[in-house]
């Protein structure tokens, strides 16, 4: 009965402990599974799958020893800001942003944001990333391209300003119209190519950066359009501060936001750190997606209350953030860092620290099954299930990061470091096999990144004090 | 006139830029070191280094594009607790101890402590640490042995205990005098063998397992073998309080410690999470060391105050702790954590982050010259300089963690992870050369490892519950 739907090439995966992060929780211990062009066709055990399809499969690949889950999800990313690492270390919230990435962004040419998104997404695969909620940039074009040559997935997003004090002069200068029919104009472009890989969003960067009719507009033309909104929300007290004095509510951005009837399901808030309990409520009842990012948040921002906003029933998942927040863009230290930071922001909530706070598995469902859910794409993504897409990442945990495992789960959260990611499949098709990324030349990409983001800071006026004595 | 010692192989390392970490915190960017023996002979510019030692070197290394650092030294790693990675997670402090970590320490061999120091002892090479801090384990004789097959530096210590609830059976009939004596023989025993890589300090488990006959009697032993003594201090409020109530001080360890002059330069406190400001000059006062264990202190503890310690003039070093309070036993990651822990910290201490706190270049002093100054051997180690042991970490800046380098200090501290820490000398010669341990068969030792991790919790009794549904 399924023979008309099988002219794709049938793949099997076996031998292998799979992780499916499906709703009963299952790992098979010695599992299977059947591939179908970009889909999982059957997932089950070794011998069933071996069994059912060997005769049709076109590669078998016997992986005993290493462990299967669903490709992790990065659900906040600046890729355009991959060539400035390291501009803006150790430097104070202001001279950040206006000395540093706004010069350096608004400096920018698409083949920048070309070269940026490639290197990023280099990091992103070594790291078992398949898909992606970039943040905001200036070149969707440029990401486009990168992503498609990667084999990546990504729900990619310009980032939108109309208004605010201290814009680089090319940016002052847009419009609201201007701001949304370049989004739309994307949406055009973009939205579902690549073998339906990429999708666009809308973007905010921040509500200190958006006039009441920008925000309007934008959920008005996401709704029509049934996609999602990225949106930084509050980062910091400031802001809050801001909100209250300006649109004279009584807390802040998320306050605002409900009262302006901006907070809506597709709504993906990164940070949301300033929050009160309300806010949670709010959040919560209106189904906004929240994407912590631990690494950034202590560096720049606090404490956000992932365990608040999980008991409420928000959906969190995780995101590195942009490479001058956070240095690493690595989603598998980001899980490291989740358990830590919120077992010890217990100490500042509560007194003392909890070791128990978000456990191994909440913070494995943080960057799969949540991230799915942070991107509108849990249909197809988030676990390793029939009929959703062939999103994998393969762990090798038997070398020094890893050994001994004693809970697979802990140790993948816990343990596992950039070294244990082998390879990763994005929609049915490996993009890193054996820790050698298969569609670009990653030392190429190294040296022309290099030379750009040399010549991006030169534009930009960018120089940095030396640290040392050198000689 | 410098011919007669020159029978020793001369080696030269040139081309890479060299981050010397003296006082003069000079950085050679094109910079070349001369090795004699396991002493560095002469440091500078390449083009001089090569000048003069290219007749008399036998070995010569172009490290061009490398960065080389000294070797980091790690002051706080239970490495008999690397086959005990993930018995512990997501668990109180108390299940923690009395039903996971004692069981399984009481339960190991002799052998058991030698494989899990050998594979600890790799995880630590792969991250660039040449020298630890042992924080205390039972058989100081395995230790010992893995320590001089592996070629690193280490001050081990046993942990000792003399009193105390919830104590193994098998420790708690230890008397005081047992106690010492036992440290007493390892020190005859182990002290400055392994062509003198391997240093016998005094090991005081914490102040809640100890009587003051205990503690008065390390003191004199230690001060009289002129070695020092590493002690786990004020970690949890718990400990305070009983400090408290049973020694009638007025806040806690470290002023109970003062009181009993126990205070002296060559202590090394573990933590030192809980103190307050008055107890903070006191350590200032006293020269004691300090080890800032920054994941097993989120994880676990709280927030040590280091800006505070480090204001007050502390020697403040770091730690990774053991494999079961942290899961990564990496430096490298620490350093990171360290940056992004004390700059959220402030948010605790002051209501907001503050993202200038411990830059990068304090970080790596507290890997370097400070862990040298925290293990006492800073006349030989932590900067690369004339006279020094050659300890050295080369680092490969040119792959995808890392790349661009626009702020090389940042880099190496916020950017770097393991994969760039490409080969590492100790005492002159490499332990690790472009990605393999060089003195023990690094897969061989994983498997033996893994197997008896297994056994000893067999023998502790230790299950632990399976997180999801395993079929």
């Amino acid at each position: 009965m399924e023979m008309e739907r099988e002219r794709e090439v049938v793949s099997l995966l076996h031998g292998a402990m799979v992780i499916t992060m499906d709703e009963e929780q299952r790992v098979f211990r010695d599992g299977g599974i059947a591939i179908e062009g970009d889909r999982i066709k059957a997932i089950g055990q070794s011998a069933e799958i071996l069994a059912q399809f060997c005769d049709v499969a076109e590669h078998i690949l016997d992986l005993t020893g290493h462990i299967l889950l669903p490709g992790f999800i990065n659900t906040h990313v600046h890729t355009s800001q991959q060539l400035a690492r390291g501009i803006a270390d150790d430097v104070d919230l202001m001279t950040w942003l206006h000395d540093r990435i706004w010069p350096y962004e608004s400096n920018m040419t698409q083949h920048d944001s070309y070269l940026s998104t490639l290197l990023c997404g280099i990091e992103l695969i070594h790291c078992g990333v398949t898909c992606f909620a970039e943040a905001g940039g200036q070149h969707v074009s440029g990401m486009a391209r990168a992503v498609s040559l990667l084999g990546l997935r990504a729900c990619l997003t310009q980032s939108t300003m109309d208004s605010g004090h201290g814009l680089p002069p090319s940016w002052a200068t847009r419009t609201t119209d201007h701001c949304i029919q370049s989004q739309k104009d994307n949406y055009d472009k973009y939205n579902n190519t690549s073998e339906g890989r990429i999708r666009i969003w809308f973007g905010i960067r921040q509500i200190m950066n958006s006039t009441p009719r920008l925000l309007i507009q934008t959920r008005d033309a996401a709704a029509q359009l049934k996609t999602g909104i990225h949106m930084h929300v509050a980062e910091i007290p400031y802001e809050n501060q801001l909100v209250r004095d300006v649109h004279k509510v009584d807390h802040g951005t998320v306050t605002y936001l409900d009262k302006i009837d901006f907070l809506q399901s597709n709504l993906l808030a990164a940070h949301s750190v300033w929050i009160d309990n309300n806010e949670i409520s709010l959040l919560s009842r209106s189904g906004v997606k929240v994407s912590h990012c631990p690494a950034a948040a202590m560096r720049m921002l606090g404490f956000a209350p992932v365990r608040e906003m999980l008991d409420a029933g928000i959906c969190v998942s995780l995101g590195t953030d942009g490479a001058p927040s956070n240095n690493r863009m690595s989603i598998v230290d980001e899980m490291y860092l989740a358990s830590l930071i919120n077992k010890g922001r217990e100490v500042y909530a509560n007194g003392t620290t909890d070791p128990t706070a978000l456990p191994a598995e909440t913070i494995l469902r943080m960057v799969t099954v949540n991230g799915a859910k942070s991107v509108l794409w849990d249909d197809e993504l988030g676990s390793l299930e029939v009929g959703k897409k062939a999103d994998i990442v393969v762990v090798n945990p038997s070398s020094w990061p890893m050994v001994p495992v004693h809970d697979c789960i802990s140790s993948i959260v816990y343990g596992m470091r950039s070294e244990n990611v082998v390879s990763v499949m994005c929609n049915g098709s490996w993009i890193m096999k054996n820790k050698k990324i298969i569609n670009v030349d990653e030392e190429e990409v190294i040296l022309k990144a290099k030379e750009a983001s040399v010549e991006v800071l030169k534009r930009a006026g960018i120089t940095l004090r030396s640290r040392m004595n050198m000689i």
